[in-house]
């Protein structure tokens, strides 16, 4: 597949586009959009769910890129993890901290293995009260 | 393997286990930790890593907690799941934010795929600088 | 490893390529089966078990392709999302199809983690009737 | 996390959960969808991405539900195993295609392994012409 | 779909049936078999890769049995972990060898995402001469 | 994230650096030493668990690295294939050996989706004994 020319884009692409870079106040939209607009509908229901949960909720918007990162390091997306690392170091992020988080990630690949290895039980004080 | 049972552990599990105790100011072990004893040397790095990378740091416990949790969905971990899920909880963690937390941990699995689907290359302005 | 030349290959790895070569009317075997004929058993049994699950069967052809892709798009193999989807297109897939199955794939990689974090029981209606 | 009753649930999720019962013709929406009512923004966008992409569209529904299975199987993820296992067999499928569902998953799952550890490059008539 | 019985099996599968039996000098097939046996293409293909890979050759038996119980830890399979455990206790793993396997299989898993975060490239010297 | 030079590293970063010169008898740290240096607490974390643990022990020090590298092509980490098929080399493996490596997690990869697809119940004979 190649990327689509934004020149050439569907209107139904071009509004998404548009919001895009509206919303994020950039430009020019990335890769990851232009590829996607090979499918439509796929490109307005993955920008819709990212405009919604990745804004402003309930956890700050930093926390929820370094969540985003430590899944795309943890599933080997090399896209995933330059344009992600990116957006967490334009919310601010230190050089400091994203050391931290690629420490956290692989302790938990490592102890996610463990407690697979042991088959261990779940403590009761962890189960859901009912 | 079974638990090992703290009241039989030898003097260098031990040693781990009051470590785990003092530090976390809890009772008793949980279950990872006992069924870990089973290979002395893997319980003493792995509670010596996490004790250093979940304590004070870079990132706020609450955010490291998270993105342990983060990393245990995406490898379908059960235990880790419950375990974790309970110490967010414990450093203030909402239900809002632990449901906000899923959506993110499952938008990126998706877009996960897409940029691998795709093959996006990665922007030039995402690449670190020379 | 470097991929076995045909010209030079043991005798039981000639019959495996030629018996490729004959089944798929290619002139010549793509890098797959050269680098696989370092380990000629190996070699023997995957060609086997792919020529016979792959080949005329319950489901039709270009399902089976679109199938594999899928796994590959979820496991990141890189040879095999390419080699895979030239398949797929030789057996009539359009882009438009492609487009589609990218999407299938990604939502089942979120809905995935939707189900594994909220421990979602399997309804009654969905088991296995006794 | 609880799933939601539907007769407590707010205005924004009963409108989804009375668009699935009426898209799919079924009187109860199954767990998933109450689980993931936790978190009404996903609920509306999980589902009106799985309504627009699994609906009719480009490759038949019975692909479809095959292929949300194999990526199932390939994440190990049980429910979404059980209920798209009982979808696909809704839309028609037979033991005999799901049995060789199954046997293509496993076969891709093993392929792909190899061409990693081969590093296998990609033939150049594989790639994609400019 | 439900194991299939040996008494009610077709000549192909009791056929495949008896040869593990033969093989692995046991009064009956375990679970595995009786379920695959609902695809008997792929219980033959199966059978007979394992036969030939994991039979006498030119790594150990321990040691691939070992293997075999890392893959299946990494890929959280349970029923795998079960079998090859007991497998590689039958062919003379220790405890203490089994815990150090999970220990190997932890780190591995660590350092796996450490080397993807940092984008580490490979040195000179691994390469493969030419 | 760029390696970290040696000859400008902090005293913490330099002693863990001496001593794996000094274990593993070579000139220089390889890049994966080099970039987890940024992290200065888990370089130290990493190396002391991987000394310990791929030192000697319960298994011979070839079945560790290739436990290793099994884990690694599951994971589709290249830097570790590479770097781990060099150990293995190293301590003895030879080229039928790694080649029936490769097949034996091939397979490992493809009955652990058979098991999951099937939801196989584990044998009795497999349980642990109480």
């Amino acid at each position: 597949m190649k990327p689509v020319d934004p020149l050439r884009a569907s209107a139904e692409v071009r509004a998404v586009f548009d919001d895009i870079k509206a919303t994020r106040k950039v430009a020019e939209v990335n890769n990851f959009w232009r590829y996607l607009a090979n499918e439509p509908r796929m490109l307005r229901h993955t920008w819709e769910s990212l405009k919604s949960i990745m804004g402003p909720g309930e956890l700050d918007g930093l926390t929820k890129e370094l969540i985003y990162v430590a899944v795309s390091i943890t599933n080997n997306c090399d896209y995933c993890m330059a344009s992600l690392t990116a957006a967490a170091r334009a919310k601010g992020a230190t050089e400091a901290q994203i050391n931290e988080l690629y420490a956290v990630v692989a302790l938990a690949n490592m102890t996610n293995r463990l407690a697979n290895a042991y088959k261990v039980p779940v403590d009761p004080a962890y189960l859901p009260a009912d």
